[in-house]
């Protein structure tokens, strides 16, 4: 049950303040999807090795909304946003915050691609009002952040097969 | 009753792919903010003179989301989003697309500054992830139909003093 190591394309935008991350999983959309979708999953990736994820509410519907919290070593960082829309196994449109900067708000975009033979390439775009705020994030670490929580949506996705 | 008519400013920013709408109101920031927020006030203005507005859902809190109808000569124009966040009487941030083009989504947020004596700045920032989007949404018509939706509202404010 090897788990083929993918590369995680992480560009920033040269015309808007976005960025854009690119990865290819070896499972079939509605897996993928799955795991972004079903909170007990979710909270199994989608956060740093040492951190817990408690979710407070995770409403995956077309106008409902979400809101979790990272724990690491007693310090909480909570997140949240709505879903504008989420189309199964093709689309997830939300907005996203960071709470302890609340005016910073993200229209991510998430579109699950079916490349055939069991295989997804899901592409997410990250939109915010300006380049200082985009190269802010950039700056902030969630480049690693997100290549090591897409090894442990591999390793989820490689158990679940 | 006279109203004082304010001009509506907008603007296309030069940087990123957004437009900003600039408009005083001869009424305190609680009377405009329930008049985005109460949805039947907002029926009798956010919408062009010759055209009905059904609202579908319409529930104004963090989290919550909508959907109303414009119907114009027997034709029917959907738009639909989430509230990413609803401060009372000072931010509202929200998601916004036309159903027609379901794809294009807007971050729209909603500034309500109150100027004293009696009156508010409202700033309008409306968010896209491209500027052929944005310049394609200015194309539409939208800036004479928001100086006209707001000449409602000066109306709508006025017989509520």
């Amino acid at each position: 049950m090897a788990t083929r190591t993918h590369e995680t394309e992480i560009t920033a935008d040269p015309d808007v303040p976005l960025v854009r991350i690119i990865r290819e999983f070896d499972a079939p959309p509605e897996k993928v999807f799955r795991a972004h979708t079903d909170q007990a999953l979710l909270a199994q990736w989608n956060r740093p090795r040492d951190t817990e994820m408690r979710i407070d509410h995770f409403d995956c519907r077309t106008g409902g909304s979400y809101r979790f919290i990272h724990i690491r070593a007693g310090d909480e960082f909570g997140f949240r946003g709505c879903f504008h829309e989420v189309r199964p196994d093709e689309l997830i449109v939300q907005t996203f915050t960071f709470e302890g900067f609340p005016d910073g708000v993200a229209l991510e975009r998430l579109v699950f691609e079916d490349l055939g033979d069991g295989r997804t390439r899901l592409s997410t775009t990250s939109l915010v009002d300006s380049f200082e705020g985009r190269d802010a994030f950039l700056a902030s670490g969630m480049e690693e952040g997100v290549r090591r929580c897409y090894e442990r949506l591999d390793e989820l996705l490689a158990a679940a097969r």
